[in-house]
């Protein structure tokens, strides 16, 4: 479907089944978290040998502070999940993510939603996903901000929801055994498992994502299960660089290159 | 001091500054977890710029479930504490230890007391030390072992006592922002950072131990300080080998060939 641009807005090539995404650069525009987070959420049991994707098979899916609308759009094409719902709170963002989604004639099976987290349960109802992806704001607050309503600002800090929230409203939303899958800053780690156990989320598989093999990591990818047991899968690092500007074949993969 | 050997112990060199341990093959010996958290402990507080071994200047010390002291006996020669006690609940390992630092002329600097960890704060009184280090059983409860009483099922299963007991007693010993250091198995991360958060030992850094850097952590390096605020900072990897049977340099410099 044909879509109208606004002003600053461009269209993005996903580069993977001729996918394409609005942002603009002056609001907010999605990093390699996100990206990241789509292949760690696709990569699921891959001890029980569930091929890349097919965990998401038939399963309903939000994504929570879906931005640019970039996590349920990769997931269309990565699973064979049945319905992907973003929320998103920011009614410009939401618009124009609804135009990406118009873009790539993804109707009715991916759709946005404008709300805000923390009512999330009370607008799609309890227990109503199998799987819920999310890429928070990493910032604590929103102190000292100079622009604490700006898009970046909402995205980046904890202006309008906090990891309790998150986890509070993933614990509702999720059925029995449902998944939650993070990407956060390694610096709140200990916060997160703390916050996810407490709503009954156990953290369950972890990666954590370095720069360079001989680098502090600046991301951790997290899946927890709603009720599940504690014993948690750390993964092999995901390194992302071999040399300045040259990814890894990781990186390539998950990027579908 | 010369020692006598009971049968089956053998007297190993420590390759560095002349120190040797004594080891029975049959009980237990140390292995490249309590190295590895010895080159942890002393590396602490890099960013203040502390030199390697200078953050234990005049600080007591005290290694929970020590077996061959193999902690206090490394760390003699790698910090300036004042005094370093290793707690061993095993009659015959405390003797042994005991021995080992006869050997290697330590005492009163370095000294063995035999005792439950669970009544450590007893045994020691409350806020008395500054820093613990802790390399406890891995492996949770002891149902199926065969001999769940033999030293080895001792030190690796959690037989005579758990995490909890040790985070328990560790509060409790510690001084106000007094540290600790433990090295543990991935696979209970999560679980750890919310029974230490839950005794008011705040993870502060991590380092993840793989023995290679394509493969899964088998080792987990943590800091947890008593009352301290939540921040971790997750460390670059610490990678065992670069071949089969070749340490990396990093490995090597623990070691301190």
């Amino acid at each position: 479907m044909e879509v109208k641009l606004k002003p600053g807005e461009r269209i993005d090539d996903l580069q993977r089944d001729g996918l394409r995404i609005i942002q603009d650069p002056e609001r907010f525009c999605f990093g390699m978290d996100a990206v990241l987070l789509s292949g760690f959420a696709v990569s699921a049991d891959p001890v029980k040998g569930i091929a890349v994707g097919n965990n998401m098979e038939g399963k309903r899916v939000l994504d929570m502070g879906t931005g640019t609308g970039i996590l349920p759009i990769l997931l269309s094409s990565k699973t064979k999940a049945r319905e992907l719902i973003g929320l998103e709170i920011q009614e410009d963002s939401a618009e124009m993510a609804a135009r990406s989604i118009d873009l790539n004639d993804l109707a009715p099976r991916v759709s946005i939603v404008r709300g805000d987290i923390k009512d999330a349960s009370s607008i799609f109802g309890a227990a109503s996903f199998d799987v819920i992806t999310c890429n928070p704001p990493y910032m604590i607050g929103g102190h000292g901000l100079q622009n604490p309503d700006s898009p970046k600002a909402i995205a980046r800090h904890e202006v309008m929801c906090t990891f309790e929230d998150v986890a509070e409203q993933a614990k509702k939303l999720l059925k029995p055994s449902g998944k939650l899958f993070l990407v956060h800053r390694p610096f709140r780690l200990s916060e997160i498992m703390v916050t996810l156990t407490k709503h009954s989320l156990e953290p369950k598989r972890m990666q954590l994502v370095y720069p360079y093999i001989d680098k502090e990591p600046n991301m951790v990818l997290i899946e927890a299960v709603r009720g599940g047991k504690p014993r948690i899968a750390v993964e092999r690092p995901l390194v992302i660089y071999k040399a300045p500007g040259e990814y890894t074949k990781e990186v390539y993969d998950i990027y579908g290159y």
